[in-house]
């Protein structure tokens, strides 16, 4: 027993190449490691014993909660019967078929046809590529160019990492690449004039966008790629307006809009999509994450009907789409999504997104409203941050080098309650499991505060 | 029982958009749609009851065949103990761990890490990044160009389908893209020179590559990218000397070399790895397929102890590694991996893919290999190719436009045999599962020259 325990401390040190982890302090076993043996509800417990309450539900995925027997058993189902068989040229599985038409019966109106992939990054690496064919169809060879927002998360490959626009996604890899480019975040905390209302700061957004529009020529931008919600920048809902008004400049030049659910899409933030909360109509919408809430890897591009049918133009014209992956709609992933979606029905877990949602939000802005290193509380459904500033009248931030933010959190792991550091901020981030009670969200509050007073008094 | 069938072939029309199909046809019901639901050994059955020998194994992936209960199990297993835990920031399940330890056991000298992804497409992005960090770290910006080959099948993403060189992948989707450049592919049945010998042949082609990388400059030009044998470009194995002469030219001028294993990884070649079999020596090894037998969808990038030394001091110089997915190093994929990497030895399957992968081939050549309109009967293990040709003499191709090597699939499947027609020629591909049997085989050839006579005479 504790051999198998030094060995599997050993091999992880000298095999594995772990992501998004400081690769030296790791293999010398200087930084902190963690096996994780087994989960129920919102807990996770380690090989050595240690059970922690996951307030960011992994990495914002598993909506459901772990433990979930019934989706193990549509997996186990699925592998004993079919666990593989691909999806060109026409082949299926009823899996991937019954799930196609579960997402489009719970996606916005007007979308039409789902796109299956493995991960968030390469179902917009699909949404780039549908959109430059779709150009390509229309005969505007020109427009091409993408526009994200500084701040925004949508992968991590070389042209989702260009999407992207935090710094320590790009910084050494050559990224960002032509042709995406960035326009401002919607930060409200964090606007240059701090006289600002919400919806003058939306409007300054939109304005900026048509700007960039403008300047780089409206026959050369295919399409807007944005969180409803920015997740990995922050956790910042869009101050009042912004979506209005964002939308209102695209439809001016003829943009595509990619709304990219990663995170909010199949209940996060108290409806079934984030679009639905914020009156957003996308053109193409990314899935992963919530879609099957981690039990197996699967992600997607809904597409709308308007795009579908440019799609299949030229389709009909050139043959068949030269886009796949050898396992786009695997029958396991598809399996674990339909027993998934199943559940956040039977549970009614998006309800309980925006009653428990409200709670937490409330919990934590009465324990931690007044503090004087809280900045900014802000959330929405099951997704809250808290900024920690040096100074609270100033909005002065704390100097980077002292890593307030990831003490903070690891003082909360001490406690028994993880949360996520957020980069480019002392931002404690919070995305917990969908079916979070009450008492679970108070003890994620306690500890919250507990560890805030630990570190900054 | 038969509404339920009528659902699903409107659901799957309506809302399930497929990777490389006509997707106008498709919609519209004008093309063939198959629903697969089972699987064991060779064969696999749809919903209506027709049961086909697959001799492509799904996409070259399904490697220990279907229905492999043990692999069910460990699926099944790790979905109830624990179906996610993300990887990032050091954390890892005993899964993860254990497969990443029984990765590098079986990998080729001086290889040192893994990196876990989901896809081919996004291992080879992750090679690409790691490249470009590697040659920033060693303070060489410029040295960042990607060198792979005309025909060479790396994946369907922005950068991966740039890496790709095949127009199917490229056309329409502005592909290839900076900075990726293509060099010959190592395709001796079609050079352009007949009268050249195999090693000539190979001279020739580290030569192009040599004055490929003289053009651009050696010092921009970062890795060689490509198959130890050319899959989806027409299962072609490179002539006598090839990656020898290649890897000369490539230690000349320090750049780097992946070894893109996604189908020869494994066993597919009768050694555990393709550069077993050639004598390659890699600095980066992509893989996916036959890591898992596709039972659940798992890729990596396994990286030599030279590059990790480098990304290390990189790390240590500049925080964690900015690259992650949310579902690398994903348990249950993991927990299938070792299953899988298990039965292959249990099994014997690597032994059984020499001795059977002899019987395959020398039935094929002693069927086919005197039909006029066969030019070429290659391969290498499991893997086969048959290349049809108007004129054997001559080595006059068919028109395109004839469709010749899809009849001939198409006659196959009528027969019960499953093959693939490779793009860009009137090519019939073969990679069945390793447990092939020798009547099995038998079975693959008799249909084939059956199709064949059917279509041409
Ligand atoms: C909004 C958003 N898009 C895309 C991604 C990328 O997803 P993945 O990590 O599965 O590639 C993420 C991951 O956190 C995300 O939050
Ligand atoms: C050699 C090679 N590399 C990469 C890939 C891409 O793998 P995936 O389809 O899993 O993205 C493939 C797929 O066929 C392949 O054959």
């Amino acid at each position: 027993m504790t051999d198998r325990r030094n060995d599997l401390t050993a091999w992880d040190r000298n095999h594995f190449f772990h992501p998004s982890t400081a690769m030296g302090a790791h293999a010398r076993g200087e930084s902190p490691a963690r096996t994780i043996a087994s989960g129920e509800g919102v807990y996770i417990t380690d090989t050595a014993g240690r059970r922690s309450l996951d307030a960011f539900g992994g990495l914002y995925c598993v909506n459901v909660g772990y433990g979930r027997q019934k989706i193990a058993d549509a997996i186990a189902e699925q592998a004993r019967s079919l666990a593989y068989y691909h999806a060109y040229a026409g082949h299926s599985t009823e899996a991937s078929i019954t799930l196609a038409r579960m997402i489009i019966e719970r996606a916005p109106a007007n979308m039409s046809r789902v796109y299956f992939g493995l991960s968030g990054s390469d179902a917009n690496e699909t949404n780039i590529k549908l959109i430059w064919f779709y150009n390509n169809i229309l005969g505007r060879p020109e427009k091409k160019k993408i526009i994200s927002r500084w701040r925004g998360y949508h992968g991590s490959g070389i042209m989702t990492g260009s999407l992207t626009g935090l710094e320590a996604f790009q910084k050494n890899f050559d990224l960002p690449r032509s042709p995406i480019l960035h326009t401002e975040a919607p930060y409200y905390f964090r606007r240059a004039d701090r006289s600002m209302s919400e919806e003058a700061f939306s409007a300054h957004c939109a304005e900026k966008l048509e700007d960039l529009i403008l300047a780089e020529g409206a026959d050369t931008i295919a399409a807007f790629v944005g969180e409803p919600i920015l997740g990995t920048g922050g956790i910042v809902p869009p101050p009042q307006g912004y979506w209005r008004a964002i939308q209102a400049v695209l439809r001016k030049y003829d943009i595509l809009l990619v709304a990219d659910e990663v995170i909010t899409g199949f209940g996060r933030l108290g409806t079934m999509f984030g679009s639905d909360h914020y009156g957003i109509e996308p053109d193409l919408i990314t899935i992963a994450k919530g879609l099957t809430s981690a039990y197996a890897p699967l992600s997607g591009s809904i597409v709308s009907e308007k795009m579908w049918n440019v799609l299949v133009e030229g389709s009909d014209r050139l043959g068949p789409i030269g886009h796949g992956w050898t396992y786009s709609a695997h029958p396991i992933c598809a399996a674990a999504g339909i027993a998934n979606l199943e559940l956040i029905d039977e549970l009614a877990l998006v309800d309980n997104v925006r009653v428990t949602g409200a709670w937490f939000r409330a919990a934590l802005d009465q324990a931690l409203g007044d503090h004087i290193h809280v900045g900014d509380v802000r959330g929405e459904g099951l997704m809250a941050a808290v900024e920690l500033v040096e100074d609270r009248d100033d909005r002065r931030f704390f100097d980077p080098a002292r890593k307030v933010g990831p003490a903070v959190v690891a003082a909360m792991l001490e406690q028994g309650v993880i949360a996520r550091a957020m980069p480019q901020g002392d931002i404690i981030g919070f995305a917990p499991p969908l079916c979070l009670s009450r008492e679970e969200a108070d003890q994620i509050v306690a500890a919250t505060l507990h560890a805030i007073r630990q570190v900054l008094g």
